[in-house]
């Protein structure tokens, strides 16, 4: 990745600030020939959206998605796609008694000893509104995936707040789309609902964890050593806002299998394909794709602007403190979803792309056969 | 990163398969003016040999490094520096019987799916013997970060072995090189030994988790959104053989934290730079550095090649087993650690050079000053 | 370059069709707190663009740049710089009558074989329009330029259309703001505006020569083998719409010197600086700037779109006939000059970037001592 | 281009020094199954090579080359592939007199200016060597490209020395491997011969023009606007040692051109794909190749390195005299002839990798059918 373009083939660059005019995604080497609409961009941007629900900061964008280049007569054409989003609803003043201090937890601190100039408002380029981009890109990317590699799903949801996990027995892919947490557990979302209430009247925030699940993917995608499959899943993942651990399968449980427990035996399918008697590898091996499922985690911790008092310094290095007032995000966690799904196509888009282009082929069709 | 290069301004290639001739690292852009021999390199190659203890492989590898070209009377001239490893210990013989089965839980099966051709012997380029070149050029990063930044040291230990961790309370950072496991925690160090020998008289295998720490690291390197600092090292760590999750700081814990437990409150020191009361963000804030201690942790799945019996199939797609015969390593975690800190050189340098690049300055100069 | 990118540590990345709603460049990587306003960028637009005189193009477009990001209070954030120019005047039906027909020497043959769609609507992304892009971003390389090597100027020229070549005996700067032509001689400026005036009334066009200065470029700055200065300056050329060959200092004249003449011998100067006797080398040796001025010429061809009757096939593969209607170009290269110019800018402030990340040290200032 | 790296799929990395143990070239992402032995790459090495005709550099090097990566049971695994050559004439007490002196028209100056540090002997880095690298991997490059669009053939040829040029209407390809310039004309050849043979006894050098064709490239190639084909090939031959200018097709005279003499009509050949009149374009529009010849010409400069005394400088700033002794080229040209070959199948190669990757299909098959 560098700077603000991530990805080898499908090449994505974001751009623009939280209280900018504009923030965008130019997409680059999309394929040609791919369905796409402002339609089909925005209902991924709605899904991400703040103002949704009660649970997400209320900043009310209407997060309208543009189409400026690289579309004609509804299908890509092949050159840069440009997906521009207009800041509607950005409410300096609430921000505006933070230009000399650093808010704790945040990244006004670094961006001004990096730079030395920050634009402050809502955080600037630091800012979670960054990923409206993503979001915008990942909506292209799964319009073309469904043109390359028709069977694949990405599915996104939590899997934990604070510390309070789903039971993964009564998991639920229906239950996903029923509550505001992408919750596939009916029990976990209202133990979330309560406990977030909470959380949210004393002025506190909490962490939480993502799991973003891709299904159909093709085996043989991912390139190894340094654009393997699970490489690149764990840099755009990391790259997310207030993302501090990425883990793919049994992640960091992995340590205390031991290895007779840790392996997934193979065997042959009735269809001829290889089969797994188990996916602790997250359907992942040696940074290639095993056909089974991609199974990625991350965590993301808990905003820290929260409603209590908290101790920092300021530009000429005096004592302060800081306090957020208005808006304020008791579990940015839930937003993070729909950025993880995005992530998720994006990075598959573009290695079902890598991987045709050093090795060849159709899609879906692998270069050493079994059987 | 692409392929199998990683790295912006220096941009390290790794090359070499298992039982091929030789195997190296060819780095591009390092800084002139480098001290630098093949005894520097030579000693964290020796950190990470195999045949080195009786916990790691008894395949008996001289790794001696040879550099062929970019130093010249002693110091880097700014061209490619090429690193060269020659494999004089293969013992084809013990791989043979295995170009027909894919062995569960190695890349076997993936290689061949994608590539349609493998060199089957010892995992081929899917070996972790790939990393004595990312150790070699470790090597090289961290005598330019002693002339770029000589105030920043790189340790690595390990924390946990299978479901056993150290105690935290009895960190001791010169226990590290007294044993074996590069042990922070000497009791931990002993209960590993008598776990580990168990382990491989069964013949099976267990986990790991290392950490590595960067101390006194400039603040302000790091390259948002997608060159974020923490997004480099999650991809360095990731791309290491058998990582299946890296976290940053508090790591997926943060998602168990609430706002107010998690931020670092920031404060002025004495010697008219911020301070921190804690770092839960491991260092990194938006992905650029703080200054504080770079925090970062990888878990590192237990190697399948075990002795014992596994249900696979065979490249014709038939049901077969397989069991590893030979060189067996009880815990591949233990030779990682030398690779994290290889990794962790390399992006910090390479971080050093970015930002000196996009924001000049004197490394160590931020162009945002406090106070 | 990676397909709509180029530069290394100033990366641009250029967006927009033609007759799209807009085009624009992203710019990521330009230092912070460089000074910079539309104002200062829609100077050099207002030097470029179309209708400006009788010998270019009739199109009317404003081409006003907006700046959607990465600027704060006057200042670069060192965020991505969204530079985006909205179409106005379009006037699709003077292109309509082509849909099916591929225009000879134009790109809408190849774009129509590779992608399998095209946007015809005045040559998609095909068409010179994208250059206006360019020009904006050369607008902000300038001005960071200007911050980090003052001494540097760009000028760019046109020394000969079609067979009529300046003298450079009358070589005059100060004449190249004062014809249409930008060119250094007034009497050629003369006989060009007689001779394409004849041209345009025959409804023919033909080719010219740009050459373009950079004067006080430090010595140092290229990254020799494959970045070297000289080839991302014939990358960068070379990339301009209807560019055909490239030169730089002799160019293909170096072909027919002898080593005897092509030299340039070394002495002191007054200042403790090198000098040189002559500068054939056009002010690079391998790969890295001498100091001396950066000389480069680049050669366009004539547009195929004139007022004549051409051969071509449809896209069903029957003969037809083409003509182009409405607005003609006599001489596009003369709106090449400013693009050049801004190439140029890019590439040396990419080059200044990419020397001190990698080597380190002041802006002008030489590792290398000499003296 | 990213420093020592070129390509954008097949990444071909260069090391190694004139006078170092050895010089190579990393080939990263070869598609996997190309036949491939030392045998084949050396045939191109030996085309090279220096001490071949009393025309070229008397240094006796055996260039043998070595495969230490990447390849199995023979063939490509689609892992990096090192392709090593050892340096074994090196003759250091030739060049022990220039340690302080830097020799006119070559890069002794600018490299020590940037970097420092300088490997004197015989150019380091700077050397033509390097480009014994290059041809190596071009020849790896060759057998890829046989496999994939087994149609295409990569010739290069002198087209003139000094002032005097072949004549176009004598040309003979099989004339090229009849004589020691790779001269399409014999009569040429001749005279080329006569005037060298005087050249090389008054001990000077002259410049040359090389021309590589590459015929039955299928249309559709190139990714525009900065991965233009015709952009690379600009890149690359400018990359070569000595090279002043490049050319497409037409190259500079195209400035002197119509519109109504430039345009190359088309029409429908009878094998139902396009046909043209003529090739102006050199076989590329828009940066996207039309199945057409593919046309690229390069100029390079005679070297200074002659037995005439040329005023220089000392690393001290003192005036001096330089004088080569030993051997001496008197037309380095000749050798470049095989490294625009290998440049022109990298690029080749790396395009037709990189629109199957974007667009996919069958290599030759384009998105857009004519007829």
């Amino acid at each position: 990745m560098s700077m603000n373009t991530f990805g080898h083939l499908f090449r994505v660059t974001t751009w623009g600030e939280s209280h900018g005019p504009a923030l965008g995604a130019t997409v680059d080497g999309c394929p040609p020939g791919v369905a796409i609409s402002e339609e089909m961009i925005q209902q991924w941007l709605d899904k991400r959206k703040p103002g949704q629900n009660k649970f997400t900061t209320q900043r009310q964008e209407a997060d309208q998605v543009r189409i400026l280049s690289g579309v004609f007569e509804g299908v890509t054409t092949g050159t840069p796609v440009q997906l521009m989003i207009e800041n509607t609803d950005q409410r300096s003043k609430d921000y505006g008694d933070i230009a000399e201090k650093f808010r704790p937890g945040h990244a006004d601190i670094t961006y001004w000893q990096k730079y030395g100039v920050r634009d402050y408002r809502g955080g600037g380029r630091s800012s979670a509104r960054e990923t409206a981009a993503r979001v915008a890109a990942g909506g292209l990317a799964r319009e073309a995936i469904k043109m390359l590699a028709p069977g694949v799903e990405i599915t996104g949801y939590m899997t934990q707040v604070g510390p309070h996990g789903i039971d993964r027995a009564r998991f639920d892919w229906d239950q996903i789309a029923q509550n505001p947490f992408w919750a596939p557990d009916a029990e976990a979302a209202e133990a979330w609902a309560t406990y977030l209430g909470e959380l949210r009247k004393s002025g506190n925030s909490v962490g939480a964890v993502v799991e973003v699940i891709a299904r159909g993917v093709p085996a043989g995608i991912g390139a190894p050593v340094y654009a393997k499959l699970d490489t690149d899943l764990a840099a755009a993942m990391m790259s997310i806002n207030a993302v501090k651990g990425v883990e793919i399968g049994e992640g960091m449980n992995a340590a205390t299998l031991t290895g007779e427990d840790n392996a997934d035996e193979i065997f042959m399918g009735n269809d001829g394909q290889p089969v797994y008697s188990s996916n602790h590898a997250g359907g992942i091996l040696g940074g290639i794709s095993t056909g089974q499922d991609l199974v990625v985690r991350f965590a993301v911790k808990p905003t820290s602007s929260i409603l209590k008092t908290r101790q920092t310094i300021t530009k000429s290095g005096e004592a302060a403190e800081i306090i957020t007032k208005g808006r304020h995000d008791p579990c940015v966690g839930i937003r993070a979803v729909p950025v993880g799904e995005a992530m998720m196509a994006c990075v598959i888009l573009d290695h079902l792309l890598l991987h045709r282009g050093q090795v060849g082929g159709q899609i879906g069709e692998n270069r050493g056969k079994i059987g």
